[in-house]
């Protein structure tokens, strides 16, 4: 299959590239470089050293053998996506290339509507484009399972049977985000949800838990290394609990940390998405996907890292920082998830493995993180106080760059 | 109290500066124009001719003897919200300054990027000023009862009671939204909802049903008229069968014509809002008011309008041509409006007194409706079709203006 991934320079649209190519896929990326540019706005880099694009692409070509096709360009210009779609024909689109951290959307009032605004006229561009250049292909759009919230009922895979005032339907399930990003993905599933619906088209909502992990079968060299955030902004829990316990700064689960959340390690995320590509949704069908492998509460992911931990002779303790999100610290947690294995999931290796290698690979970079360390703790505030940093209130949101098809020029590692 | 209306030049935010002015409020308003630019970009015009927004507010200080305030300006541009709450200090704010049509949403992919990034940027933008300069006010928004679509159980006011699996919670009422208008109303309910749960605002989340009429107790002069769109674009559904009547068009519900929606007479509406104003919702309570009176089909307005078309010596026909929007034609309606009813509403007057008063209005007003009567019949398709018309395909959205918190300059009335 030809397969389109928007996002392809970031943390699972590089893998995912390699994953789909290694399967015998033709891949063409898109992206518009703006990760990087935001990473460095909030004053932190990837543990991992990234290479420029096009000597990521060369990699490809002279480690597995493969060709990556590329547009370089913002899912902000419609003419860009439309003649990207035209041009390339896929038979799936998977589309990653949005704003992804909650704290960067709640910074100030500007990340909130840059993150809302980003992320709503990418996908609409991207819905219309399909819909006039190649309404055949399936759209695999990354959304996330923050956008459920934590109801005291288990949450379904998109919709559920209702019953009210004696009367029954099924409806999708409400969504009660927590943050604007958050909201931003609940405002594209009702997008797509729409199109799907009035124009046809075949489309798979991943409601994607957290991922964590640094490695997947096809990162075979240190040139095809994804990237890996450990700020507060950008990255992921259970990542940065590891950066956390390699500095030997406590791991701080926030709150009570009792909040539960859907898991699941980078290489799984891979095998789903690759499994939603090769298992399409049918023509006119909204599917929703409930991507995670296991739900783990933050005490339990910090009491995993520390006692992987104490194996390489680090010995951290846990600490407990007050909550600075407005979420329930203690709540019921049952999200469904059955239609992943249905498609033929299985989990590749057991959380305490993967939090090992990540371990071994921070060590190795060590020095990087060392030179970052001050991004770890949070900053960001949900709640309304003075107490956000002034650096960042004043920072406007790094703009997408002016887009064009054109190749990449070639952007540097970080420093 | 002190009453910021957003959205004042609009066709309900004009009668509602007056309503609050004459209950003894202070009302100041703002505006950037565009519907009025909007209007002429689909080749229409109001039905009613509607003075320069300084001869309207010249109106209010010699037929009222009120002084209404008002800054001119964006809701795009944060600076300039920030500076009206900042200096105004209003106690409630009601915020109708969206982009308020399906059928101009669904023109093309530029119409609907628009729609959605305006509307949910200017309610960030309020929602962050409020928390910034006036946290205690009341928000009252303006969303649709389109947001919940036609579930087939009865719609409640916002929240209900969910059994799954033997569980329960009360969770948001499911959204299922017909347009990219509609939808970007309900990304608006989730954003106030969420700044209620996080900031402690005060927001009352108004489910709108189609408004109709053109007069309130109010306007009783044709210097205070407020504007009356009649095309298929800007004009409600039974506004706009009563211009059929008086341009000796046939009537025209769409496709079977058995869909049902809440309604609600101008001069109610305004009373719904103003009890919302006058009965705030509690600090960080967001309440949701399904503000329509009676829920009629669209072939039950039309067979009332033929009827009273009678009396003034009209004979219109009723036609059904294909339903241009997605939706179903026949289905269960049935939503929940107590809440209204429990602050005091009471309907002024019944839909056949309103619908002879339009008669009488528009009648006057024939030859206007007669310039403009090719804008009355459906052209734009929520279908996947070419069938688009090619100058609004062609033509991109009147942008808003380059905002600026300075007086209006004169804008006349419609040509």
């Amino acid at each position: 299959m030809k397969v389109l991934v928007t996002g392809v320079d970031g943390y699972s649209g590089w893998p995912l590239a390699l994953h789909l190519l290694s399967r015998g896929h033709d891949v063409v990326g898109v992206d518009n470089f703006v990760t990087r540019r935001r990473v460095k706005e909030v004053g932190s880099w990837s543990a991992t050293p990234i290479p420029s694009f096009p000597n990521r692409r060369k990699a490809v070509r002279e480690l597995l053998g493969k060709e990556l096709g590329f547009h370089r360009g913002d899912l902000g210009d419609y003419e860009f996506v439309h003649e990207v779609l035209a041009r390339e024909q896929p038979d799936a689109i998977v589309h990653l290339a949005e704003q992804r951290s909650a704290p960067y959307s709640m910074i100030d009032v500007h990340h909130a509507v840059a993150t809302q605004v980003e992320n709503v006229s990418g996908t609409l561009h991207l819905l219309y484009a399909m819909r006039d250049t190649c309404p055949k292909a399936h759209l695999v759009k990354m959304g996330t399972m923050g956008e459920y919230g934590t109801p005291n009922v288990d949450i379904p895979e998109g919709s559920f049977e209702v019953e009210f005032r004696g009367r029954k339907d099924s409806l999708p399930f409400p969504r009660q985000a927590g943050s604007w990003y958050h909201w931003s993905k609940v405002f594209d599933s009702g997008d797509v949800m729409f199109a799907s619906k009035i124009w046809g088209l075949a489309a798979t909502d991943v409601m994607q838990g957290v991922i964590y992990g640094i490695r997947t079968p096809e990162i075979t060299d240190h040139r095809l290394l994804t990237r890996f955030d450990f700020d507060e902004t950008w990255g992921t829990a259970l990542n940065r609990f590891i950066a956390q316990a390699v500095l030997r700064l406590p791991i701080t689960p926030y709150g009570k940390g009792e909040q539960r959340r859907g898991f699941i390690a980078l290489e799984d995320s891979m095998q789903s998405l690759r499994l939603a590509v090769e298992n399409p949704a049918a023509a006119g069908e909204y599917r929703v996907l409930n991507q995670f492998d296991a739900a783990y509460s933050m005490n339990e992911l910090a009491e995993t890292t520390a006692r992987v931990a104490n194996e390489f002779g680090l010995e951290p303790t846990i600490e407990h920082p007050p909550d600075p999100r407005v979420e329930a610290e203690q709540h019921y947690y049952h999200p469904l998830h059955d239609r992943l294995a249905a498609l033929g999931y299985r989990r590749s290796r057991s959380l305490e493995d993967v939090v090992r290698e990540i371990f071994h690979d921070l060590l190795h970079f060590r020095n990087r993180l060392e030179a970052r360390r001050h991004v770890v703790l949070p900053t960001v505030q949900w709640r309304s106080v003075d107490s956000r940093p002034a650096i960042l209130a004043r920072s406007p949101p790094s703009p997408p760059p002016a887009a064009g098809p054109n190749e990449s020029t070639p952007e540097g590692p970080p420093a």
